[in-house]
């Protein structure tokens, strides 16, 4: 059981997807008592018969602890269940902790209908896949009021891994988590695409993965460079003119659609290189692409 | 000086770009006799001073040695001097190692021109950024008849790094390099965009770099999972559904236009793995995209 968790301590888990699922075990593995709740029933089963309470209805299950925990699709989904009338008045004096991913916006709005009802209100973000939970690997980020974080640490620190506290913001913790997802998802889709089109060329994602490793190892120090980059307002492309760049992405575009393979991803990637060179700054770095497709 | 390079080498550069005049300074820091050329003159001062013989013109460069590295921005400017009737006749009999980045249809035109006029060809690709090469760090790959490959092994190793030759066809170097750059270019994309995104919600690179680096740790175990997937046309979702998935992809569109970010780029993402659910595969994994991207 981890320092701090009190035997006694109890905790409502709303939404049984796979991750409040692991959740809910992770609670239970440190000795909590833990309800749980799902809109659609049948997916508690594994966790009651390790202990954990079914709920008849989302009001019952939040009047069970003083800290519910919400993991469901998206923030029109804890919406759905979290203003309910019903529901709304059980969590009064109560904590919610959301950790369902949206943007900041509806953080900040979900944080302000709380503070309406007398909830109290934690915005949180889960940046690891749903095995690493209650593991060393888990990281959770958190944003709103710095003392209720601290009254509900031991508690969460039952989910395992790295718990920030980014801030009294609410929507903090959903900026980081959109902006993380981006890098996540962005490259994620450069390496399926990067499947199809070896495949195409005959090269197996078996001949591949030990060389897209290679890339993957490239990418931290290029991460921390470009960031302070990006901070910095400077983009020296002194080595590696964007220039350069433009001309390697026309390949994989050209290589790609000679096979049938789509590739608006990189005609998009490109189509920003060559503003970025027509606009007069080729010698620069790609890290002036962020000045195109944003704003300082 | 690498072990097997004789003293006596030597070894003709044609392109100084950087990554040419990389190349050039990690021959002459082996002891290699090296030979410089480039278009556009004025590019070789620092490599004379440190002994490389400047050339008058290409084929005055590719008569001074046995072996040539052409290294240019891509094949149009590689064929532009190398296919020069003087430059041609003066390489008959002599080995061409190309690194120029192009597509493997180029790298295979660019061979059988070479079969047809008695040239030595190496077609290669470096897969690591200027300042790796000479170190450890550099990565090499290169394609085309294996005994020439062994034959010029002792001089390529004076580039310092990991060069592995990937097979007898000609194209297949470039076939690994733009797959891998097209990992390497999605990914930067997306790191950007995030970099712009967190900007806007007042998250500085400083900030989001630690927790990127985070994500760069989740990508090689998955890089492994998605490529043996891809190779056995299975696409579990189990634990990450593509559903779910979308549902992230849509914050990060929302999030960027909410501040007047384009977010063309994740939009993209975003309607293909939209394909995949409309399709009826909503819970299968995320590499299940390559079928709709490409075709098995």
């Amino acid at each position: 059981m981890p320092e701090n968790t009190a035997p006694s301590a109890s905790v409502t888990v709303l939404g049984l997807g796979p991750m409040g699922r692991a959740l809910a075990a992770a609670f239970l593995d440190a000795g909590l008592r833990v309800t749980v709740w799902n809109r659609t029933p049948g997916r508690d089963g594994d966790l009651v018969t390790r202990g954990a309470v079914p709920a008849a209805s989302p009001e019952e299950a939040v009047a069970a602890a003083p800290l519910t925990v919400v993991c469901v699709v998206n923030y029109d989904a804890s919406d759905a269940v979290l203003r309910q009338d019903a529901v709304t008045a059980a969590l009064k004096g109560r904590t919610v902790v959301n950790l369902s991913a949206d943007t900041p916006g509806r953080a900040r709005d979900t944080a302000e209908w709380a503070g309406r009802h007398g909830i109290r209100y934690l915005d949180g973000a889960i940046m690891t896949p749903t095995p690493a939970i209650g593991t060393d690997d888990a990281v959770f980020l958190h944003s709103g009021p710095a003392d209720l974080y601290e009254e509900h640490r031991p508690v969460l620190a039952a989910l395992g891994g790295t718990h920030t506290h980014l801030g009294e913001d609410a929507g903090r913790a959903a900026a980081y988590d959109i902006a993380l997802l981006d890098i996540f998802w962005t490259s994620m889709a450069g390496y399926v695409h990067a499947l199809a089109l070896a495949r195409a060329e005959g090269v197996s994602g078996a001949d591949l993965a030990p060389f897209a490793q290679g890339i993957a190892a490239i990418l931290p120090p290029l991460f921390t460079e470009f960031a302070a980059d990006s901070d910095a307002g400077t983009y020296s492309g002194e080595l590696n003119p964007i220039t350069s760049a433009v001309s390697t992405m026309a390949h994989v575009v050209h290589a790609s659609e000679a096979h049938g393979i789509d590739a608006s991803l990189m005609r998009v990637i490109e189509g920003q290189a060559r503003r970025v060179v027509a606009l007069g700054h080729g010698t620069d770095g790609y890290t002036r692409v962020a000045e195109v497709i944003g704003h300082r």
